[in-house]
């Protein structure tokens, strides 16, 4: 039996459509929108995609959103002093600085960028003050990925207290938070990564399994527990046409796709875990419109808190 | 054959030992001692001691320390004037509020109070900024008692990449910390609590297991995987002589002990345990020697970053 897919993007779907009244009550009070700044430097193809997606799904929920591009060639300097300006803007409620930023700027000077947006405005939740809070259980944003991951696992009935949750991936975006949110609510949780020996045996411990490795297809049959949880959260791009038919089959539908457009999305999780997990996440239209969910989401929330 | 004893004590010893001569270089350098300011609010016998002992390896090592006694009865507004009046002193460079603080003053106010410690002072890292620094990898300052635990597996050449540590217990303080800092050693790491279902069994799959439950005796051998790592981070104050009779056989030199005092500190870890661990930490002389020495570390950091 086939695992049940477990609807990230109508989950989505249904936040987006709780925060309408939210953001119009909201603004009807305040006299404007809720505000979301998004900074884009330069032209990294994929960065330009989650833009124009979140762009057009504040927009939709009522959020004023407006995009900041700065051009390639800009130096740290350039970058923080919008951060700065930003942040001292009473018209901006929520500030994003998209991920990563161009080569030209150091690991070290895009840190700094990062941990230059006030933790007020901070709606992806990666200044440490807010890390810090989250680890303490006293959350003010939580990060946008694992806590849409909450949402969907608590809006599909899914078990957590006493059971026992895997995470593969120790990132702070999203396998740390993982952890901790997935630890609030009880689970007995493990984290692995790419030194964790007999990775498979340890990922076939959970009732709950969480990818987040960034490799296609990764996660197969043999990493998973009968009917476990399976939630991917990897967005890769495909773009060898032998891997996309041991994926999918040959013919397939989703190999058609792939010849008309000559690459997929495709998640950690190889397509065959279907037959042993009890439940699973798609990508696409899994874990990736939740997270765009909680932007707006802890947008309103930074709104609401600037307004009190 | 029974576990090999990690000598926590002098493990301690040999920080403090280390810690001397930099500090004596630091006070020639910047004409004053690396400063510790300890509030104690109230009576608490356990805190008193605590305190005591942090006085006395402090100034052993070569730190002004002062105890900033309070009354039993303040409130929460006269220990933040306290605290900030540190913040803003010149003089001091590391602040430490003993825990806890009297029942009269409420967990929220209690909370505003570690809060309130600025982050550069903060020697006991509860400040969620010092949280999340540890959460990205990047710390200023690390918790003293899991830190100071991974300076004894570091010296006592325990592997951790790749192999498998348990914690019991998922406090602010110990627990959570415990598990990041194992998990930046490459360590596949598991957090139990209370609501783990099998617990003994989860715990046996440790290469390294932590106990910080604050139960005496609470990890008996069926919870350890034969040749593991034990840490026992409790400090329980057993009152119970059957029980210690029980813990240490009949007769025995620590039961003479209890038959002397009418009480015995002991760990979180049953010793039955050392007839199946490889190594084991006691209590006394274990972890919490250890807990003082990385707080003498952190002030000197506190005082160096302060000079710069």
């Amino acid at each position: 039996m086939p695992a049940r897919l477990l609807n990230g993007a109508a989950t989505a779907a249904a936040i987006r459509s709780e925060l309408l009244p939210q953001v119009r009550a909201f603004a009807s009070q305040a006299g404007r929108a809720p505000a979301l700044d998004i900074v884009l430097v330069g032209h990294d193809p994929a960065s330009e995609i989650y833009v124009r997606n979140k762009h057009r799904a504040g927009s939709e929920a009522g959020l004023l959103v407006t995009i900041h591009k700065l051009p390639e060639s800009s130096t740290a300097a350039e970058v923080l002093s919008l951060v700065e300006r930003l942040n001292a803007s009473a018209a901006c409620d929520g500030i994003l600085v998209q991920s990563p930023l161009p080569s030209g700027i150091s690991k070290a000077d895009a840190q700094r960028v990062f941990d230059a947006i006030h933790p007020d405005k901070d709606v992806d939740a990666f200044h440490p003050q807010n890390v810090g809070l989250l680890v303490q259980g006293r959350p003010v944003f939580a990060p946008c990925t694992p806590s849409g991951v909450m949402e969907l696992l608590a809006r599909e009935n899914i078990a957590m207290a006493g059971k026992r949750a895997v995470i593969i991936g120790r990132s702070e975006i999203v396998g740390k938070p993982m952890a901790l949110l997935l630890l609030q609510r009880d689970a007995t949780v493990t984290i692995c990564h790419s030194r964790t020996a007999n990775l498979p045996g340890v990922a076939r411990e959970g009732d709950i399994l969480v990818a987040a490795v960034g490799r296609a297809g990764f996660v197969r049959p043999e990493f998973v527990k009968p009917g476990a949880v399976v939630v991917d959260v990897g967005i890769n791009r495909l773009t060898d046409r032998a891997m996309a038919a041991e994926f999918f089959g040959d013919p397939s539908a989703r190999l058609a796709d792939f010849d008309r457009k000559g690459s997929l999305v495709v998640g950690d999780v190889h397509p065959s875990v279907a037959d042993v997990a009890g439940a699973l996440t798609p990508v696409p239209g899994g874990v990736g419109p939740l997270t765009i969910a909680m932007l707006l989401k802890n947008t309103l929330m930074a709104a609401r808190r600037r307004e009190q």
